[in-house]
């Protein structure tokens, strides 16, 4: 047997939508100190940027990893289609009772992108990058914690 | 009588806003058919990064057109103040009978500033320029046409 | 009458295209010295970004100088179609006999474009501008100069 | 014995050229399916912006991993000479039997360097990340798989 | 217990500052050989990005890892106010007897941000990047070799 | 006579400087005011990002409006050479008696441009610009206007 490199390979993409930082969870007051002017009530908006990194063994007849026009195309799907030009917190679902911060964001990429690659390349998933701005990025690979204060 | 070189100074910043485009004058149908995706109810929004100019002689003693902290100081107060973190369609007064296109946002950056700049660098102002997306830029240098369907 | 605003709409799009700088109006040791490792017999390439600018009155109705999905769709007619993963020396008839020069190549985007926006939008385009590399860029407004050594 | 900090340095270069995706193990058909657009017969062509990273101690003395201007000597002599101005196809052996992927390209950069760097600086060679477009970006560290289809 | 998500927060921030690479216990000649025109006597300076990286499990309550506001209070403590405006070499403490070389600085900023993110959040500090100018990044996680060379 | 397209070249580069905002002519109290973190006694620094402009007609042999290689030498020359890793105060003698301002700056950048072009390709320089910051860009096209103060 011979080896394979295992290379990274990143998609870039950049969506525009609406939200506003509010947990139903807390009072007005909370959600004011927590998130300051990203609590305010007719919320704000962002051009997200989402890189996508899957990470796995070149092949040596086609030279990728996966084609790359497979991975646009799953973007496509899991981000553009749900989130472009939308409102996070009404439009989409999974935040009518998750605040819509950029880690959770990211979280929710990470899940929608990984049920749109299909089962041979969902496996390669390793990162998703969200900025939120110039100065503000949340990234995702997956990993977790266990929860020591539920029960 | 001695020259002075005149020199252009551009200060960038930017801000977060949510916005619809949407016609009240127009139908429905309209306004899909004219804003597409940009007309959805909930509205999106956008990282947007403005560059102002001002333009003049280069001040012997100071070495400088005017100081580049006033200019910040009147950017912040007519922009960032009314803008960032808002709606513009539901916060700004200005667009509550004017589409939030970013020709119009770049037309109310320039009315806004000059009041700001107070009246002697307000003669500097030259140029506002907004940019709504990286791929998408308006800029406004405070021209004006007859417009010959008005009566 | 009332008076409307001037304003600048850039659209920025990015196409990627070999090429190679030589001319057969000259000798070897001429194109070699003119043009150095550009005129290398097997050509390189470049990611181009062009933008585009046309500026016009503001519509009081819908707030746009011009539809940008409209220029955008232009863009892509006159500048994705022929460029866009081409040979610029082999693949665009433009280029038969001229040399590839970014100079040159923001003369043909003009006059594609122009050809592309159509009889009331081409009135309004004000500016091509091709970034070759990060460090390289060109501008063509339409302007033209009287050829003196022609006769 | 005291302990010293373990920092990253990243070098950051640029190059244009042309290429062209096409594997002579496939046929007309397979290699436009796969390749599309990449595929065409006369190439197109890229600014590609290699980060080259090393990883080390740093040495309590001069205060660097090691010295960038190495560094960047390492990677004028791998990169730059073989691959700016060229036609990756073409000008350079590696890939005369291997599609010129970026995939590819990471790791034939990957090798040179290495040899590059001279034994020493070698051992600290981290990462090399090849950014095809801004859009699409390729990373390599080195890392190998076993090829199960092989034998 | 359930599961929470573990995410990278990355805060982006500019500072400008003088500085001259200068070893007091190498010879003139050592230190022009060593650090070239970064050597010179009066010094010269950069505009220095840090990107600093939290990582950390996703409250479920806040959606957040920790408040970025306070990410961006603890930088502009630890960051902006002993360094922004300033001469590296003549006014931070830190470097009158080591190398203000950016992977000193790198290490330096690592140390401060630790401090004053206090005892919870310091335990989440990841990464601090420090881009001397757009081709030079110098990145530190809290890592350490063995100095085989001191006794 | 036929006509040629006027066209207009930009060349980018980036110079890492110190300096330090002070004048001579006014108090300590009036630089404070005037200057404030910018008049610190040791000095800070920046990456200076230069573009300067040539403005001319496409040449029908050569493509070009005038070599860019020749142009980049000339900033070479008259930019590099003097300013990068320098100390503007104390290094250059055009700011011994004059604020080094941005906008000094950028005048003293387009007079050494203009000379080192040598006589022909001086009339076509067009524009310098300095980017300061990314936030920050003082621009110079070689405008005066009189000075009416001077006597």
């Amino acid at each position: 047997m011979s080896s394979l490199p295992i290379v990274y390979v990143t998609k870039r993409l950049q969506f525009s939508a609406a939200h506003r930082l509010y947990s139903h969870t807390l009072s007005e007051e909370e959600n004011d100190t927590l998130y300051g002017k990203c609590a305010r009530v007719n919320g704000h908006g962002h051009n997200y940027v989402v890189k996508a990194t899957v990470r796995g063994p070149v092949d040596n007849t086609t030279g990728m990893v996966m084609n790359i026009v497979a991975l646009k195309s799953a973007m496509e799907e899991s981000i553009m289609k749900p989130l472009d030009h939308r409102n996070l917190d009404k439009d989409v679902p999974f935040f009518k009772d998750k605040v819509s911060t950029t880690e959770n964001l990211a979280v929710f990429i990470w899940g929608g992108l990984k049920r749109a690659l299909g089962s041979h390349d969902a496996e390669l998933l390793y990162e998703v990058c969200v900025q939120e701005t110039e100065n503000n990025v949340f990234t995702y690979r997956g990993e977790v914690a266990m929860d020591s204060s539920s029960h």
